[in-house]
C-alpha cells in the first residue's frame, strides 16, 4: 500500500490555486462537533466574512457542504422546479453545466448561445426574455472559467426583476478575486468555490440569497428534490433554532473562515487590486513572449488568462513538462478549445507577481526545448517584468 | 474580527469521532490538482483501501464529495426513478430520512417502521415485498445512530434480490468499527461516512455499488435528476478517461487516505475488536453505575451506545457541563428519545478504553453535582474496568 505522497506544486491552473501554510495549518486543528456552541461561533463568524466578500446583507449566506459544483446544484434544485422556464447564458462550459442541470431538473431552458470568447449583450438578453414571458430565472456564469471571460451583469438585475424573474449569478472564479457586489447588483442568488480566489482547499460552495429568492421558496409547489441540498432545512440549522441536518465538514470550516481572515486583513480593496495588477503583469509578459490572448482586453478575466497555443505546439506535452520538469500546474482548454489554449490561473495566494515571472521563464523555457523559438527573449520578459513591477 | 478559537474536546458522540494527528497532518499537505497525476494515484490508492474494508471487490467503490448524507443523497437519485416503489426499513431517525429523500425523488416509498430500540425481521420485509411485487429497491439502516440498534440483514439479499430489486445499506456508523462485508452479504449499493469509525473528518462519504445495480442505471428511463450526483459522470473520473467532473476535495482525500493507512496498519481484525472489546467496557461501566442501557444486548450496536436518561435529571444541563467542564462532548437523543436519552460513541479513534473511562468518572461526576445519587461509586468502576482491561 502507498504511502501517501504529495509533490509540491505551484498551482497555475484555473483552480484549485495554491493554498497559505496558515490555511492548510488550521485544517489540522482538532475535530468539533458540529452542534458544538465553539463549532457554531466559527460557523457565525465564517457567515459574516462571507458576507464581506460578496458584497451583501443576506442572512442566509453560507458554505455549501460539497465543492463548487454543489453550490450550482444547490442554487438550482432549490430555485427551479419542473416545468419551470429557464433562461441560461452559454458562454462557455459553465453555462453548459447549468443548462444541463436545470435540464435535469425539469426545466425548459432558453439557452442564450454565445460563441466561446465572446459575452451576451443585454439587448440579447432582454430579446430572449421577452420571448420568453414566463421566465422564472435566469443563470448566467459571471466568470467563465473555460474561456477567460468576465461577463458584464450591469443592469441585468433590473432586466430580469421587471419580468419577475430570479436573477442567479455563478461566482465561482470571480469571488475573492473581484468585487461581486452581490446587493448593488442585484443577484438573488449566488454561488462560489473555495478553490479559486478565496485561497482554501476545494470542499466548500459559498452561497448567498436574498429575500427575493427565500419569498420564491415559499410559492414551491412541491419538497425540493434533494434531501441532501434542501435550503429551508438548511437555513434552520443556521438559524436559531440550530436544528440538525446533516454534520458540517468540520476541518474545511476551519480552513476557509482562515482564508478569509487573511484576505479580510489583507483588506478587500488591496486583494482585488493584486489580481488585477498580476494578471495585468502576466499578460504583459505572455505578449512579451509573442503569445496571443484569447478574449480581447474589455472583456478579459483577470482570474483566468487563455492564451492560444503557438502553431505545431503539443499542448499535452507541454503542460506534462511543465508538471514534471517545473512542478507548474497550468490546464488545457475544454470543448471547442480543448487543445487549443492554455487556461491560466491568477488566483488567491497564487496571484503574485514572484509566480507569474516563474512561469513565464519555465513556459520559455519548455517552448524553446520542444522546438517553439518565439521571438522575444527572456531578457526582454524579465524588462517588463521589472517595468510592470514597479509600478 | 473573531479568531479562530478551536478547543481541543473528547469527542464521544455519535459522530463526529476524534481524528489522530497523522490524518490531522495530512490534511495539511499541499493542494494537488484534481488531474494532477500525483493526486489520481491517490484517488486509486483511497479506493484500494476502501474496497477493503468495505469487503468488495466492486471496481465502483469511492468516496462521494460531501459528508455521509451526500452518500445517502448519491445513493438514491441514481438508483430511484420517479413512480418507483421503494421499501424503506424505518427503525430511527436515519430511516425516517432514507423515506424523506426517496419520497422527494419521486419513488412510491413502502415505510416499514419499527419501534425506537427494535429491529426489522426478515419475514417483516418478506410480507412487506410480497404486498408490493413491483419494488425496485430496498434501503435500510444497518446501524442506526439515533436508536444504538444493529440491524442483521442476513438473508436480506436474497429475498430482495429473488423479487428483482435491489438492496441498499446505510452503513454510516458501522463502516470501519465492524465487518461490513458488503461482496458476501450481497448488498447492492452501500454508503458510508469518513467521520465515524474511519476517523477522518467529516466531509466525504465513501460508496461502493456492485455490477447488478450498475446494469440498473443503464435501464434508467431518464438521466438522473441531479448534476452533482450523477454517477455515470462520476465513474468517469474515476476509471481510464480521467473525465473532468467535479474538483474533489483534495485535502479531504489526504486525511480518508491517511486514515485508512492506519486501519489497515492495524489490521482490519485488530480494529473491529477493538471497538467491540471497548465497547464491552462501557456497557460494562454504565451497568456498574446503576445505567440501563436501552437496546437488548442480541441487537445492541457496538459503535453507538444508548442509555436512559435518570429520572429527574436534566439532559441538556449535564451534556452542557460535560462539555464545559471536562471537554466531553456527547449527545442527546432524537425523535421519540429526544429528552431521554444519552447517545455515546465507541467510534474510530475514540475507541480506547482510557476515554471511556474518562468519560465514566466525568459523567458520575457531573451526575453527583446535578444531586442524581447512583448506587455504585467510583471505585467500583474503577474495579470494573480493571477487570474488562484485563481480559
Amino acid at each position: 500500500m502507498a504511502r501517501l505522497h504529495v509533490p509540491d506544486r505551484l498551482l497555475l491552473g484555473p483552480g484549485p490555486s495554491p493554498v497559505p501554510d496558515q490555511v492548510r495549518e488550521a485544517m489540522a486543528k482538532p475535530i468539533l462537533g458540529h452542534m458544538d456552541p465553539a463549532f457554531l461561533a466559527i460557523v457565525d463568524d465564517v457567515q459574516e466574512k462571507l458576507r464581506l466578500v460578496f458584497g451583501t446583507q443576506n442572512r442566509l449566506t453560507f458554505p455549501v457542504s460539497g465543492t463548487g459544483s454543489a453550490g450550482m446544484e444547490m442554487s438550482l434544485v432549490n430555485f427551479v422546479e419542473p416545468g419551470d422556464t429557464v433562461v441560461v447564458v452559454q458562454q462557455g462550459i459553465f453555462g453548459q453545466r447549468l443548462a444541463d442541470a436545470a435540464q435535469r431538473l425539469g426545466a425548459h431552458v432558453a439557452v442564450i448561445s454565445v460563441p466561446f470568447g465572446e459575452i451576451c449583450t443585454t439587448a440579447q438578453l432582454e430579446e430572449v426574455l421577452d420571448q420568453h414571458p414566463d421566465t422564472r430565472l435566469v443563470a448566467v456564469v459571471k466568470a467563465e472559467t473555460s474561456t477567460g471571460v468576465l461577463q458584464p451583469l450591469e443592469g441585468w438585475s433590473d432586466a430580469i426583476h421587471r419580468r419577475g424573474a430570479l436573477l442567479l449569478v455563478d461566482t465561482v472564479t470571480a469571488l475573492g478575486g473581484m468585487p461581486v457586489d452581490v446587493d448593488n447588483q442585484g443577484f438573488d442568488v449566488v454561488f462560489s468555490g473555495t478553490q479559486k480566489c478565496l485561497a482554501a482547499p476545494p470542499g466548500l460552495a459559498p452561497m448567498t440569497v436574498n429575500e427575493r429568492a427565500l419569498a420564491r421558496l415559499q410559492e414551491r409547489r412541491e419538497p425540493v428534490s434533494s434531501w441532501y441540498f434542501d435550503l429551508p432545512a438548511i437555513a434552520q440549522y443556521l438559524g436559531k433554532s440550530r436544528a440538525y441536518h446533516h454534520t458540517a465538514p468540520i476541518s474545511m470550516m476551519y480552513a476557509l473562515d482562515r482564508a478569509l481572515s487573511l484576505i479580510v486583513e489583507e483588506g478587500l480593496d488591496a486583494v482585488w487590486d493584486r489580481h488585477r495588477r498580476v494578471a495585468e503583469s502576466l499578460w504583459a509578459g505572455l505578449e512579451a513572449m509573442g503569445l496571443q490572448l484569447m478574449v480581447p482586453r474589455a472583456h478579459r478575466l483577470s482570474t483566468v488568462t487563455t492564451v492560444r497555443i503557438p502553431d505545431g505546439v503539443d499542448d499535452r506535452r507541454v503542460r506534462q513538462r511543465l508538471l514534471e520538469e517545473h512542478q507548474i500546474e497550468i490546464a488545457g482548454g475544454l470543448g471547442p478549445w480543448a487543445g487549443k489554449i492554455w487556461r491560466i490561473g491568477v488566483m488567491g495566494h497564487g496571484a503574485r507577481l514572484s509566480n507569474m515571472m516563474t512561469l513565464l521563464v519555465s513556459l520559455r523555457t519548455v517552448l524553446d526545448a520542444e522546438g517553439c523559438h518565439l521571438p522575444s527573449g527572456l531578457s526582454a520578459l524579465e524588462d517588463t517584468y521589472r517595468k510592470v513591477g514597479q509600478e
